[in-house]
């Protein structure tokens, strides 16, 4: 096989499935190739991918000699999105009565979901999540990006209780716009035990959702280890869980003015 | 620039966007490479993606000289996903109360809704859909894995109108294990005027739901061009719809009785 077709296995191979650990000895053995050449193929990729700023191809010690594809969005490309972004949130068309803001198109739209789902495993890669959350129903889309290119499960947090989720844990929040009693259920086997959860969501104001979801997690032993939401709002300032990131901020939300709308700039820690 | 690292940068830009038309003057450009030089490349992209079946380059004419990558899944890679999960599906104690199956964990994991997202754009990537909608919870990740593979827009149909939704038309259906008035409702602007629809769900007994969602969709003057399913049921034989395509099908769901688990054996058409 010449060089230039193993070239395009590997690359496949680390694509395909961020994150996951592929035997440089078992792709050696499907293609009937040396495991040395492999090797020298994996760091021409890994150079090439850290010069355009599209990924890190990391080697793990121990059986098979594995390899994973960290992936990054490139600098450039993550700017076209913030700037193309700000304006499409910005559309005073998407203002709704009461305050809210019209995102479904956004995120429902497959190459946002895509790269929202690389910019936060991106920024989560080194918390060592284990399981992305998400409550039904509008960030589902981006907690499954998300979960993809961690190359990890997603387990979805119910407003109440379904037959098909079995036995569930459920819990009360107190709703930060409408001050009510809420419920949240979550399946109990969906969750590992002592699992480490990057909380997903579409929206937060004053972070009462993702309270109560680091509230039904504490009771799985298990914890919180990060929460990425694609808007936020700019009041108030002080959120109800520590250190949120998120991709955009928006001003005050009111039928009369301008949506202000601002992209995270130190993106990068 | 070397061709191999050519290489690199074109399998990445292909796979990374599957069904997303590239410019290859836009790459030649941004690289500083020759066309031609890039031309000769896809060629020989194409030719190792379709020897291991994993996909084909589609050229397109007109303006720039665009290629696209038609995602498929190895005929060996399917083999193996339909027995583990015949497998894992006909675990007895995913069998609930009621007659129910507990997917949660399977339809979370990041490994499976990303084989099924490609078997379903496999199988419909000639359907011309331009839209995935499904309904509200728990088809909402393979939809969105679906979507991502055919590089068009999920929407999500909701049991309930909510304000973040902005306008939406509301239609009533019968539910075929209630045998209930249900609603349902979608966002008058998520959904493309005339667009043509495929729905994907994880679960078909009747198919009372994916009827309510063609009804509903009938009212955009839009259409139905397929539903794709991750388990359906044996009994009822005749489904409400037209050739549901499901990748699994469970025989009776009694808890007495074991679990029968049937993978679709002929996936290709």
């Amino acid at each position: 096989m010449r060089r230039s077709e193993r070239i395009i296995r590997v690359v496949r191979a680390l694509q395909e499935r961020p994150n996951q650990q592929i035997s440089l000895s078992e792709l050696a053995e499907e293609y009937g190739v040396a495991k040395s050449s492999l090797s020298e193929d994996v760091a021409l990729i890994r150079d090439v991918l850290e010069a355009d700023g599209a990924g890190t191809v990391v080697s793990l010690t121990g059986a098979g000699g594995g390899v994973l594809l960290r992936p990054r969005v490139p600098e450039r490309d993550r700017q076209l999105f913030f700037a193309d972004m700000c304006q499409r949130l910005s559309d005073s068309s998407r203002l709704l009565p009461g305050g809210f803001l019209y995102m479904s198109d956004i995120l429902g739209d497959a190459s946002v979901l895509d790269m929202a789902g690389r910019l936060f495993a991106e920024r989560f890669q080194d918390s060592n999540a284990n399981v992305v959350v998400t409550v039904e129903t509008k960030g589902i889309p981006l907690a499954c990006a998300t979960a993809h290119y961690l190359n990890v499960p997603v387990v979805i947090v119910r407003r109440d209780h379904k037959v098909t989720d079995g036995a569930a844990l459920t819990a009360h929040y107190v709703s930060g716009s409408e001050r009510r009693i809420q419920t949240m259920s979550i399946s109990k086997r969906a969750l590992p035990p002592e699992a480490r959860v990057l909380i997903v969501d579409d929206f937060m104001k004053a972070g009462a959702t993702a309270k109560g979801v680091s509230s039904l997690v504490k009771e799985f032993a298990s914890s919180v280890v990060g929460t990425a939401v694609f808007v936020t709002t700019s009041e108030p300032t002080g959120k109800l869980v520590p250190s949120p990131v998120a991709l955009f901020t928006v001003g005050q939300l009111e039928e009369e003015n301008e949506i202000q709308v601002w992209a995270q700039t130190d993106w990068r820690v």
